[in-house]
């Protein structure tokens, strides 16, 4: 069979194609509607694509992504932050979710993964040291693990609590609290969410 | 609350969340994807897209998509290929679906949409004269009207079967079988499809 689409679409077909979970009907769907859409729309994607990497780095000390000409991530520089309050968390979007609560007033400090055996990550692959030396720096008071409720979430938290330990470092370690969500009714609720649940039950 | 995340990745954001079916979240997926792979993969995205439209025309008389520097569609322009027989499609992408088959060796006339009066599209927008001169030019024995099973796809065969006949154009017009689809159970057929298929049921 010979090429049935010209060779510029094949391409932005394959590209496309390597986004996550992204198959070659959703690639095409892309492609075409870029194709049919003015080019300025799949110039200023392209545009914004080239800059990305340049645009943007890891804050040296909390692991935030910030912007290439920044020194350090404003959520940690700026000084209504208290520098002995430290969410540790996975990635650095969780970040955006705990900031859109308006509750956190903390540091953040991203580890840049999760312990998984199974994908090859190990404890020396997270920011794990400059953790601790943030601890011991800023004179750290209280640590949320705020990793995710996963397997490896819950594995690295175990993890980085004897780490802690271990080291002799002194501070208050948290979790945060796992429980039934807003909105979802008891009968819904899995069992382990449950227990949690029970388990955190707080006096009225 | 300030910006959280860099400008750049925020651009990202924004013009990924333009494609089709993309939210917010799917676009911070794509974004942070793109930024944790080696920058060559955002390049390479960047670089498919910026040649997207500068790459791609529109064959000049079937209108089925074509790299920038050839003349006339291959399926078009292949001796190999019946030009007495045509089969009408929507969208160029249509051209693939057919030619998956194996089983065509007409040429197509891509349409450029179908009728629909609620999102403004009338028979003026398709290439609708086109059509009627290459039946006329090519002494094009049948036409087969393979637009959607949409009432849009629907609506359009009609008009175009009408308009054919007005013009005194003669051709044999023929229309893709509606049926019940390989691999799917006579209880879960709708009544439409199943009216369909016993419309057109064959002899054995």
């Amino acid at each position: 069979m010979a090429q049935l689409l010209p060779s510029a679409l094949v391409e932005a077909i394959d590209q496309l194609g390597r986004l996550p979970g992204v198959g070659a009907r959703t690639a095409e769907r892309y492609a075409y509607y870029l194709l049919k859409a003015d080019s300025s729309t799949s110039d200023k994607l392209a545009n914004a694509l080239t800059k990305l990497h340049s645009g943007v780095k890891n804050c040296p000390v909390t692991f935030a992504l910030i912007d290439a000409d920044e020194d350090v991530s404003s959520l940690y520089s700026d000084p209504d932050r208290n520098k002995k309050l430290v969410a540790v968390v996975e990635e650095p979007l969780d970040i955006i979710a705990l900031e859109r609560t308006g509750q956190y007033n903390g540091t953040y400090h991203v580890l840049g993964g999760a312990i998984s055996p199974i994908d090859g990550v190990g404890p020396e692959q997270l920011h794990i040291p400059e953790l601790l030396k943030r601890l011991v720096d800023d004179e750290v008071e209280e640590v949320i693990i705020a990793t995710n409720a996963s397997v490896e979430g819950e594995s690295t938290a175990l993890f980085l609590q004897r780490h802690i330990l271990d080291e002799g470092i002194e501070v208050k370690m948290t979790r945060l609290a796992r429980g039934i969500p807003v909105g979802v009714d008891l009968e819904y609720a899995d069992q382990i969410t449950l227990t949690h649940a029970l388990e955190g039950r707080r006096a009225l």
